[in-house]
């Protein structure tokens, strides 16, 4: 009975390191598809979404199952719910990186970004789908070294972030309103992602040690 | 002992909804703070975030300790559940709230907003405050025909989001990019607020009626 539970905790967290998995391969084609004004890429993002929802709700179901019918404790029961939490998390990411697709075809055929931003996007994305990979094998080894090792890639992100306001805000902006506008959230939705990423992450943590680290806000806009 | 179960869980509900008054209290003065430049206001807001914070933390832990001692199942499991994924909406909302306290205090003794626009953020405040009241009530009663008010508000807040988005992309806005830049963050803490707000309601009708209303996307920008 017991050894059945482990399997089933076992299969949900794979499921969920899967999903991870997904929505960084979502997040690396988004930020192709808005540098490269890449329609279909865009497109393939946007129709790809709904696959992460149903994982998703599948996840959340078999996790209330597990908790109604085999009534964990201890360590399990903090696993269970780190699990649901989390899938809320990386669901939150896959819809992130689809409001990057979904501005990258908003503007099609014009770029969204002008080209003296895009270089702080390709970081931003790289550093996106680092972490969403990384988090994906903090869910599959339970690494909690591997765990901090997210917070400082989390931070390279917000000091990119911090970095391309100073570039909007600067007298010599040429992109006029809207581009700041369209370049103010999607700086937003990558800065986002990574926190969500930093919180699977730590939820990964408390489950192994049993302490959760400091809970973060999200950077200081 | 079911008694005292649930007079647990009554207490944990009573929580959550006095968590959401906080919140709501804090996105009106905050909103407040924003509209006549009042540094006094804004600091209280960000001095009161960590108040929620330990409300949050104190609700997750008696959550877990009703699940690990009582294992609940059926309503009784779904309400817990529904009341740890709340906890988390609400103290992201008095996140939202501290944010637009932040913008506030950043540009003191100067206004963030152009005067044309402060109408918009008078009325999205106005509307993410009721959001927050009438969540905390349903919350209380359990009431799902009025949880299913708030979704309308949410619209309303929608439309409000989407039409300042028309004011600061337009060839007549005055008030240069760095305002701008500005005007579409607060904005998107707003909209973000409705939505966490309309995320609560939802899990109290599934408490209720054991259906999940659609999983909403946030409003696409």
């Amino acid at each position: 009975m017991r050894e059945a539970y482990h399997d089933q905790l076992g299969q949900l967290a794979d499921q969920l390191a899967d999903m991870c998995g997904m929505v960084g391969d979502a997040m690396e084609r988004a930020t192709t598809a808005l540098l490269e004004s890449d329609l279909a890429l865009a497109e393939q993002v946007i129709g790809d979404d709904a696959k992460v929802d149903d994982v998703r709700a599948s996840i959340e179901e078999q996790s209330y199952a597990l908790l109604a019918l085999q009534a964990p404790v201890a360590t399990d029961l903090r696993t269970v719910l780190a699990v649901i939490h989390a899938a809320e998390s990386v669901e939150r990411m896959g819809d992130l990186a689809l409001h990057v697709a979904k501005a990258a075809r908003r503007r099609h055929p014009q770029s969204v970004l002008g080209d003296d931003v895009k270089p702080y996007f390709a970081e931003m994305g790289r550093i996106a789908v680092e972490l969403a990979r990384e988090t994906t094998e903090v869910i599959r080894t339970q690494d909690v070294a591997r765990a901090r090792l997210i917070e400082d890639a989390d931070d390279a992100m917000d000091d990119l972030h911090r970095h391309l306001f100073t570039v909007i805000m600067d007298k010599d902006w040429q992109h006029g309103v809207a581009s700041a506008v369209d370049t103010t959230l999607l700086g937003r939705f990558y800065e986002r992602f990574a926190d969500h990423a930093v919180s699977v992450a730590k939820r990964t943590v408390f489950v192994v040690t049993g302490r959760m680290p400091g809970y973060g806000d999200d950077a200081d806009l």
